[in-house]
């Protein structure tokens, strides 16, 4: 069982509003929110799932987190769901701060510029996560990385990737030291470059790239050279075949 | 003004069993509508659009066309998209039967084992067209790939890959000269394989991986190196590096 007062406010964290008010976020499915738990990275303040999860799931978790399960039915996991499809179990989490001070020399560090796909930013943090770059700088209108479908695309990557909103511009000014490679249509062959290990990676908006501010800065462009006809690649594959190439 | 027929009809399309029956399949936005248009690989029988998408787009197209043109209301555009937010415009498009007899020697194929999700097909299809990759067989369990989400992925790129839906054990088994390289977790380092003009890149199901009979098969295993933590890759991100790395 659970109220609607409940309900009404599981539902409120799909939106960022609620989800900035209450420092709080949903993640769901019996992949996602059991790898959360034993990450143990953001607290859990409550899990409300089926009594197939329980049965096939739940026992790996301590006795200690016994309060803040709900087994609830079918229909009212449906009810508090993001997606169409439920699946087992939804988990609430707290939001946690990320590191204060992170410094943002001899490392790489992708700059995503109005990524507005949740999808597409979700893979984007999963594949950093796969290759090691710990922090992800958005433009103030990207995609929220607490919403329901970043959540799922991350694939419980996202307590391992710190992501900061911020002024672009202001914050690559910051670091005039450090190169700026931007993934753009006519560059440099990124076969032709050397493994990086320090630099900022810039990706832009799904159709319209890289702001022309941001391009002023990033001066180093970089491309995946085209062999067939497509007219451009989807911004989180070329973000992962950009983070492979210098990585390796 | 659409009718109700019609309506039906244009909805019914979002269901495979619809459009294998009246071999149509529908494309919704400017973006890939146009395309399509342009490329005329597939006819296009209608054209459902707002009165913006007419100033800004249509006059590109032949005159010869006008009476597939349908200006509608952007509540009727509402009613026949397959998306949550409808844009501009929806063309129906007669599917096309693949080339026979293609041969898969002295060329790269992708396999991919129950391919599910919608967008990860779609992106696939749009990154293999971006490498020159032209055959894509896939699984008969694999998401239909004239589905609305994956032509909405595909972004105009499918009329230049062909996908076909077949046993993929009896596919290999026929062609046993022609190597066939599985994406997993632990094979070798795709790094240390110099570019493959002939052969077979398998990849699986997004939680399965792929099935035991086609491993079998698929004997030579590669995989992308990890240098972070993230469990797995996407596998359209894993796709799309590997495809990067064979063919440059």
């Amino acid at each position: 069982m659970i109220t609607k007062s409940t309900i009404k406010y599981i539902q409120s964290l799909q939106q960022k509003k609620a989800r900035d008010e209450n420092k709080q976020f949903i993640a769901e499915g019996p992949k996602v929110v059991n790898e959360l738990l034993q990450q143990n990275i953001f607290n859990c303040t409550a899990i409300y799932c089926t009594e197939n999860w329980v049965q096939n799931f739940s026992t790996s978790f301590s006795n200690s987190d016994a309060s803040k399960f709900f087994i609830i039915k079918d229909f009212e996991l449906d009810k508090i769901s993001a997606f169409s499809i439920a699946n087992q179990v939804l988990a609430v989490f707290d939001i946690k701060n990320n590191p204060n001070n992170i410094d943002y020399k001899n490392k790489l560090t992708l700059v995503l510029d109005d990524i507005q796909d949740p999808g597409n930013l979700g893979t984007i943090i999963r594949t950093a996560d796969w290759f090691g770059i710990k922090n992800i700088i958005c433009s103030k209108n990207s995609t929220d990385y607490f919403s329901p479908k970043v959540v799922q695309s991350t694939m419980a990557s996202l307590g391992r990737v710190n992501v900061d909103y911020t002024d672009l511009a202001n914050f690559l000014n910051q670091y005039p030291q450090v190169k700026s490679y931007a993934a753009v249509l006519s560059g440099k062959d990124v076969n032709s470059i050397q493994k990086v290990t320090e630099g900022f990676l810039v990706f832009g908006n799904e159709s319209k790239g890289i702001s022309p501010e941001i391009m002023k800065i990033a001066n180093k462009k970089i491309t995946i050279p085209k062999i067939g006809e497509a007219e451009s690649l989807n911004i989180a594959i070329a973000a992962g075949i950009i983070m492979h190439q210098l990585t390796k």
